[in-house]
């Protein structure tokens, strides 16, 4: 589970000297830290996870303290989407994590300070992280590891020194109701750099993002809150109270309708050789995973995660409108979502799914945002997702310009909205969701973006 | 309930002349309509409603057709507050209904439609409302009334036309994640004004606020979200990032905890002699109503409705910071709030609960809230909370200038806002609490003040 037993270097060793620079210096020490933290990951059947039990009676999975997280059911009923009703795992962690990233200002280069964090489900299993990247029960210590760095940082800031501050969705299909708090402190003066943490400029940071499964999930969805700079345009395409309105239509539009069941009486998903997986062989099983780390104080661990069956796809179409960047967002509905819709990337979907179906079922515009094309591909790349939860899954990422000629008034559930916009809605609680965030943070990356 | 047979006129009756352009003028069209619609209310037994029906097994009250709302009980837990668990009854009413309200801009002067609208809970029945005030129950018409009139302005309104629309809370002490849909939308054609609906200049229905019981809840619910005027100034005691920090901070510290629960297992609270209420006497209590309106289609209905102890406070102080007002906002907690604050007036409180407190555990503030000496007293008055739930319920409001060696920087749940600051949160959902919108509403209603 994230942040167990993160390393804590003896207090007296020197900081790491200077902050990275450089992509190349940056892939370096990433590759340094990868393999200093030798870390090795296995399946193991969910019957045999230390500590972790079956609740009698629901055949929930829960963690023996109570704490952390637990694997429930869910019942869901929906107007959106080809299936309206089904019941499905779900992980319920209730707690409000902390994912903050510290950021310093030095000669008028603006530099964060990351860590190298080992998470299991991350493909390659080391990548950049925020500064602190903790749940409650990690930083009030229920695994009895070691306390969390530079939590105080976060938890005591200075009301003025806090650059953003905002609780934010994640994967609604897999997490009931979860958010995390992501923020965004400055520091103005010096601060102890522990082993395995160091600055780095945010412009290299966010070219980090070019290369597949560098910058894990939680810090994309930092970096997405933190725009490099103010947007000087105002034309946009829709005027703020058109977005907002737009926003509230889908909400009503969408139904969203769910209750807890029994893990055990979750229909089509059954309990075998160690693992639960759906009838169909589609959507995910719940596994179970052992880890060991030879850096971290709690060396060894296992506890249970969910494995993808197949690889999503999450794709941006963008358009310049009077020389402002405007991205074509979705209403959608997941069933974990604390409101009826959050705003999606214009195409968001797991690919094997809709294989069978014919063209017209296809999601909306998928072949247009994965087109890449010479001059339309903005960016594409491997990204990894929720490393403590999910069990190595990766994610196809796109952002694709438009052909001129794309209509400024899609229908139904898409609307342009422009950069600056976004901007301000993704300061807001619950507006824009991970893989939205995710792919705002991949934006930042690409060199001709004007914001 | 709302809206049930909302009196339509004949469509070849003419419409009502010019637009209410006085108090003096706006005043005697009320009055008029009162005497118009005549309409008595009485007190019945739970058992003796028409078509409501007690649910076997759980006790909870619900309509027969399963549609408008159900009083169901509620098992709560809070570190806020003394007491910390509780079970009470509350109003599950999941559908999200419209404040709509048409505005129009003539020769420089802005206009809304408003009517004249008989709830059986209002003191003296007929209040001014917005245009729509409509539960889905009612627009799609379960009562078998007539169709909710105007009701297309909003739900068919071109985007452009939409100047607000968020959808926001109500009393979280009575409703269970209620919210509607609160809009403005501008016309710039002639529209029908139909018997029971006027035209009225936007400031002198502000005025109107300075009047006991005039203005009904869901318009100033309404008009709160338009502010009369930008702000010039950004000269704030605090940031945005700062304040949106500080509402971050304060949902993670207030922490609440709720599930359903049948009414007839609500720990201390009793059905007898055709009513529920606490076994202490305190709080509410549920009881039955019958309504007769001469002049509504619907002529004549019972439903159960609940009827407060006593009367509540609900107070704001202001102060000027560099020429801009600022207004001391609280952090709260209420039961069915849909996450775990948000923000109320300086004092929000329920007085008689509090008599028997020692001074030291008096509500914070509340005698310089209410203190309405000479210079220091923007606001008071009385107003009518729901009159469709709620019986007979007005609450004291106050909005009080603070002496200026008021600090800056107060403990704990207070924060002071800059009023443009609060006019940009309040079109967004679920910042605002029912009673700061309400204060907000009458706060445009004060000359003196600044926007």
């Amino acid at each position: 589970m994230r942040n167990i037993g993160t390393a804590q270097p003896d207090a007296g060793r020197p900081a790491a000297a200077e902050p990275l620079s450089g992509v190349d210096e940056a892939l370096d020490w990433l590759a340094e830290r990868r393999k200093a933290i030798r870390c090795e990951c296995g399946i193991l059947p969910l019957e045999e996870l230390d500590q972790w039990r079956t609740a009698p009676g629901t055949g929930d999975l829960e963690h023996d303290s109570g704490r952390f997280f637990r694997i429930e059911g869910l019942q869901v009923s929906t107007n959106q989407g080809p299936v309206g009703e089904w019941r499905q795992p779900i992980i319920n962690q209730p707690e409000v994590g902390v994912l903050g990233l510290l950021v310093r200002r030095v000669a008028g280069d603006c530099y964060g300070l990351v860590q190298a964090k080992m998470e299991p489900g991350n493909i390659d299993t080391v990548q950049f992280a925020p500064t602190v990247q903790a749940t409650r029960s990690n930083y009030t210590r229920a695994h009895r590891g070691a306390a969390t760095r530079y939590l105080e940082q976060f938890e005591g800031a200075e009301p003025g020194r806090v650059r953003v501050d905002v609780l934010q969705s994640e994967q609604g299909a897999r997490f009931r109701g979860k958010r995390n708090r992501n923020m965004v402190v400055e520091v103005f003066e010096d601060v102890p750099v522990s082993d395995g943490y160091r600055w780095i400029r945010l412009d290299i940071l966010r070219q980090l993002h070019l290369q597949d499964n560098v910058v894990n999930m939680c810090l994309r969805s930092v970096l997405s809150c933190l725009a490099p700079a103010d947007s000087p345009s105002e034309r946009y395409l829709h005027t703020d109270a058109e977005v907002l309105s737009w926003i509230v239509r889908a909400k009503i539009r969408h139904e969203l309708s769910t209750r807890g069941v029994p893990l055990a009486e979750t229909t089509g998903w059954h309990r075998a050789r160690g693992a639960i997986a759906h009838e169909s062989g589609k959507y995910f099983s719940v596994i179970g995973i052992s880890a060991t780390a030879a850096e971290r104080e709690v060396h060894q661990w296992s506890q249970p995660m969910i494995a993808p069956r197949h690889e999503g796809i999450a794709a941006l179409l963008t358009k310049r409108v009077a020389g402002v960047d405007h991205v074509l967002i979705q209403a959608k509905t997941e069933a974990g979502y604390r409101d009826n819709a959050e705003l999606a990337p214009t195409v968001q979907c797991i690919t094997e799914n809709y294989r069978s179906l014919p063209a017209e079922q296809q999601p909306k515009y998928l072949a247009q945002a994965t087109d890449i094309g010479p001059g339309r591909c903005r960016y594409r790349g491997y990204q990894s997702e929720e490393g403590g939860r999910f069990y190595r899954q990766q994610n196809r990422y796109f952002i694709t310009e438009v052909e001129p000629d794309f209509p400024d008034e899609p229908d139904g559930d898409h609307l342009w909205v422009s950069l600056p916009q976004l901007q301000h809605l993704v300061l807001h609680s619950n507006y824009l969701n991970i893989e939205a965030r995710s792919l705002l943070s991949c934006l930042y990356a690409v060199p001709e973006s004007t914001w």
